[in-house]
């Protein structure tokens, strides 16, 4: 939702294949890390840069790159001769203003995920673009910016318990996406409790801000929820086309990936629909403060109107007006003025 | 919708299969109940610990153990390596935050269920999780909280009456779903009383609270509907994929569960579109009083406004002006301001 | 929409084919007429109890059973052994809540089917159940209370006119059903009228009830669309799952009558549609008055408040004030007071 | 939308096939004209009754007759053992409230498409069934009254140019089917002046007949797209399910037509969306004029009430009194209105 | 959006195949631009005239002829003759006013595609229709105006470097396609830009036009959504139907190219949706502000009538009234006056 620094427009007419940055750059500096493992061990190494990626000499079966914050500048495309990849997986690599989704190209599967971080208000969603490459015993992850979302993953790798090592790299691809729609839940959660404090505010009497926030948390959940629909169809595409790139085993634990973001959009669904509603139930109560509002003006008026006049027409100058001179004159007026307001109230009082 | 104790986003970054307890805990102890039975006998044991449940050894064909309040720290992964379970399903026996759902594992058919009860509000639903496991004779049936949903059935099994000792685990598994789909109808009776006590006080004249009465109760049947589409899923599912699990003939009680959700479903839909027509209605009350509220403001101040206006007249000090000094001039000024009343009364009536 | 004095949830538990009574009675008495007909001749009977319909010999090739009023302690479970009818087919016909379908139990078909009538608010429509049960040359039609609709038929079936004593169970069944959906179009029509009235009304300057005639409206007319579905459905399944029930002289014909069940959607979508912005409508409406209203309260106050401003003014007290003492002071300042108020006037013409 | 003179519901009960008559009679006369005409001639006659069809001898391959104006005494009937005609077809000919709809009755292929004309309101748009009986080297074209529609075609045929003679029938169904879309295009064109002419309106300042406009605008408009749909699914039938009727090179032209009916019913999809928005723009409207009328009020009550006031107290009757005696005591007074009064204005000026 | 000059209701009941100019002419002359290419060269030529196309000797084995600002006297019929194009191919291309769509005539490749700018208001977008026909090593690109959008394209042809003389004529197809495509992005932004303008004034105080021009904004974006269905399908159509017209390493790039009409159809829902939140904002804000200005107005006159009801009261004539002689009875009076307001405003506060 923030304006993108490189807008998509910038590559109208050039040759597809163009390595071409669009989007915001959201780091100053870029890094690699590279997990090099297989069943009988692990070696851990940074690069310094995306060049020395291409030279790089494997020692284990598999081989697992972190690569973020690359740009325009950077030398993807040596590893795209290196690594035999296709000009249009490179070119979607370098845009991060992408869909989400899977695509086979050859030997390798393609996959572009979101991570999502819930901001203060005006933008109230942060979106990182994550994509995978994965085949031939190598799994190289690009990330817009450092994050901890895959740390956990690379505990299990260094302390080798569970298994994850000697498992295959369709394993390894399976804990990454299912660590990135597991944070799905974290920003759902987020997103709930602001849901119940606007309820909260909303229904004990609106404050000025409040239509703002209201329309900032549709606008959100919208997005979020539009931004679901491509994730649930990679992870099906994943049982049907992609089939091959996963063992059947993991297809098991892909099934459950795939009901998580059912529940996601399940989730999303209820948010938005009680946004819409809040938003009717913030005009329904503007209404009826004004209803409040008008019915204090009517009783004051209905009221002082009377009262006044009588004391109008006691204060006019004829010679002859009757009680003028009768000593208990200025009672009488003043009890009509009472009886009347005193009727008035009454009146009120009873149609309500 | 209350706030569950153990969120979600716990289990992010885990290994798949980590037994996580997510979701409230509903009750304080916890319990499980045997019922071991077979054509020519039913034994009915209680067990102390779920532990204990791995070590029973079964003396009928068909066996039904029923465990209520199960938390994290219990020994949920010994009945799952003694009844060879796996631990994607242990895993989703302890998050209780699940989407309704059939899953088969090998000869396992696992099954998510809620049931519903209608609270006061704010909450309006309190749902309970009923995971069941069928399959080699056994029936584990998992549950938040005891109740009473079963008990017909367990009552059915004792007294022998009927068959069901008789029949496959199938046809218990078909009892319980249809238990669960039944208690429904309750439900939707229940929230069917309160639209129309809604109803009722809308169209006669909303007091200050309806409004987020109604907001409630469209959540509440929003929610309920959203829910009852995986139920429906379900149910179709063990048409289709899971019919293995179930004999022809309880093929034909099957379809006619699913065809019940059909009909759940559908009240659900009049009671939703009901609840967005009591908004509407609401808002559109709301504007109708606001114009009777102005109505009388403008008919006080257009009778009083030229009465006083009258009487300031007559209320100046000029030395010369007509009626003053005229003994019936008061008479004359008072008849004037009645006329003046009378005739935008009469414009009044007129113009509705 | 009548609370029904039988609710749904009583059968929570029970053993599936308890034969427990569902729904409103709607008629203190019951009765039984049989048609025994064929192409050699017809005997018209009435029996007086159910218990007499096992009985019953047959003396042609054809019999239709017209049994209305059915209630829980009849011997429905005699007909069921006697004709061999399932246990969850017999628990249906009970429940007189259930949604519109078509079911094959081996070599009977089963249809419940809807009749409806206009009733004034504010229950607006009154649903009949029929149930048809079709198989082994009998046709059981089990109806809630007696009524005209299938009057027609048996006349045919009297006068043997047109050939339907010769053609088949299945010319009689299609005969029934198109009785039945050609009922729908009476409704549609009466719906019309009242649209046409409403729409008049709200156009014309809405009163105090016609927010809740709307509502009740809408209310109705999604209902009714709402349990068009399963009849479209059960039309369309005839000439699918259940084909083999009907010749395929008589497919022609039930593809006329599903041909008039989607007129009588779209003409429903069309009433739906109107019913909205009938609403829609009002609430403009009533928008527009409130301007209106508003309106004559600012041009009042507006020519009323300086003119008794100035009055005021020339009613103050102090020694010197001009045009006090002037013959013409009273017309200078009434002139005055009449001219502001004229170009009040002026003002207010030309801004509309 | 008109109330037509015959409903729909005489026919509940009657057996299929009964001719009668359903739907308004829109003209008294009624008439017949034949093209009896081939590769080598044309011969053109008119028939006095339907009842000379059955008896007409035809000379040319191709026989075209164009019937307008049929009711429910004429011997349609005659026609339909003469031609072999089924009942029902016969049945919907004289049923002028039918959805557009293709079915095959053997050899013959039956149509029934809608013509429409903008009357202007309130009922706003007239709707002419045509049905088409397509076979054995004629067809039959029944409309509810003359009309220009098909001159140009009938003018093609007497002049002999492109070849529509020699062509096959379905050539001549095809041009009839293409000259009934097309009028669509003219009916949009002016519903779409009709949507700016109203866009302007509301823009400038709403009238009172502008909501009515809007409401008798979006009924038209949904009446007409929903309509569509038939007519669309008509056309795409004509592809598959009755393909036999017309020939290979046909079928490129009638992909032609369908497409115009998808960019008709996209049209549509436009001026629905556009009617919305319009009635969404008036109610916005319709408040902001209100505020106007308020803020005028409030201005109004805000300068005088305080002038009022001070001239109240000034025309108090206290003995002992400020300014009273003084000889600028009425410079005073006014100049305190005055500034008061300055004061009001500025602070509203501010405030926006 | 624009009237176009000649209306499509020209053409009803005209033989199909009729070369009738239907939409607005949008430059007042025309062009033709020839690139011949092959792998070993490329001769560039302009026409004078659509007639010299005919003659044209082609030099390599590609031409790609670029038409623009065509209309009826034009010699499109002797192309039509030379090429061997269909006549409702020809008939499509003087059409501007079509749908998106791809339609093959035997080995020639139709494609219709619309290319928009942003305008200012009130048209908003104007639109474009670019004919492409394809086939025989020929590619005619008929366009309504001169444009810039297929010069990258040109320079790239001219320059040789990138293989794209070599690649076949669906290369050359491709590209032009994805030029189009690509354009929409900037489209989107320029749409993304007002929208965001819109945002800010409307949540700031919006002033009297900000209601049309939500209303423009969202008429733009709906059309604009509504136009991308028929692109969307088109793209697909290329990999299914007429996959033979593209070499199978040129699907790649379709898929690619489709993927950015999804993009953008999801980025078009995001601005639709926003469109309406915007216009529920701008009433509920609108609502508010009737609110605050109400609140004055109670405010001013619940201070005020009161005060004024005293002065009334101490100026009547009465003979005997209190505080009259005392010579502090202007204070009490004033005092009073004073004590009632502050109480009034103390109320007032202590309600908000």
């Amino acid at each position: 939702m923030r304006k993108p620094r490189k807008l998509r427009s910038r590559k109208a007419g050039l040759p597809p294949g163009s390595l071409v940055h669009i989007g915001e750059i959201k780091t100053p500096e870029s890094g690699i890390t590279l997990l090099d493992f297989g069943p009988d061990g692990l070696v851990e190494t940074r690069l310094a840069q995306i060049h020395d990626l291409a030279g790089y000499h494997q020692q284990h079966v598999h081989l697992w790159a972190n690569i973020y914050g690359l740009r325009e500048g950077d030398d993807l495309a040596g590893i795209g001769s290196a690594f035999e990849l296709h000009p249009l997986l490179l070119e979607d690599i370098l845009n991060t203003n992408q869909r989400q989704k899977a695509e086979s190209y050859g030997d390798y599967l393609y996959l572009v995920l979101h991570r999502y971080e819930v901001a203060e208000a005006p933008a109230c969603l942060v979106q990182d673009q994550i994509s995978l490459v994965i085949g031939r015993g190598r799994l190289l992850c690009f990330q817009e910016r450092p994050s901890k979302t895959f740390e956990p993953i690379r505990e299990r790798l260094r302390k080798a318990q569970d298994g994850l090592r000697a498992a295959g790299m369709d394993m390894l691809a399976y804990s990454l996406i299912d660590s990135v729609v597991d944070s799905y839940f974290g920003v759902i959660e987020q997103l709930d409790e602001r849901a119940e404090r606007l309820e909260a505010e909303i229904l004990g009497g609106p404050g000025p801000g409040v239509l703002e926030q209201i329309h900032q948390f549709r606008r959100c959940v919208s997005h979020l929820r539009r931004n679901l629909y491509p994730l649930r169809e990679l992870l099906g595409g994943l049982h049907r086309e992609h089939a091959r790139f996963f063992g059947s085993d993991i297809q098991l634990y892909l099934r459950d990936v795939y009901d998580h973001t059912v529940h996601i959009v399940e989730s999303l669904d209820d948010l938005r629909e009680l946004a819409t509603s809040l938003l009717d139930v913030h005009l329904t109560t503007s209404s009826q403060r004004l209803n409040l509002e008008l019915r204090t003006l009517t009783v004051v008026a209905t009221i002082f109107m009377p009262a006044t006049l009588i004391a109008g027409i006691f204060g006019m100058n004829f010679h002859t007006m009757p009680w003028l001179r009768e000593p208990r004159g200025f009672l009488y007026a003043t009890g009509l003025m009472l009886a009347i307001a005193a009727v008035m109230v009454l009146l009120f009082w009873r149609r309500r």
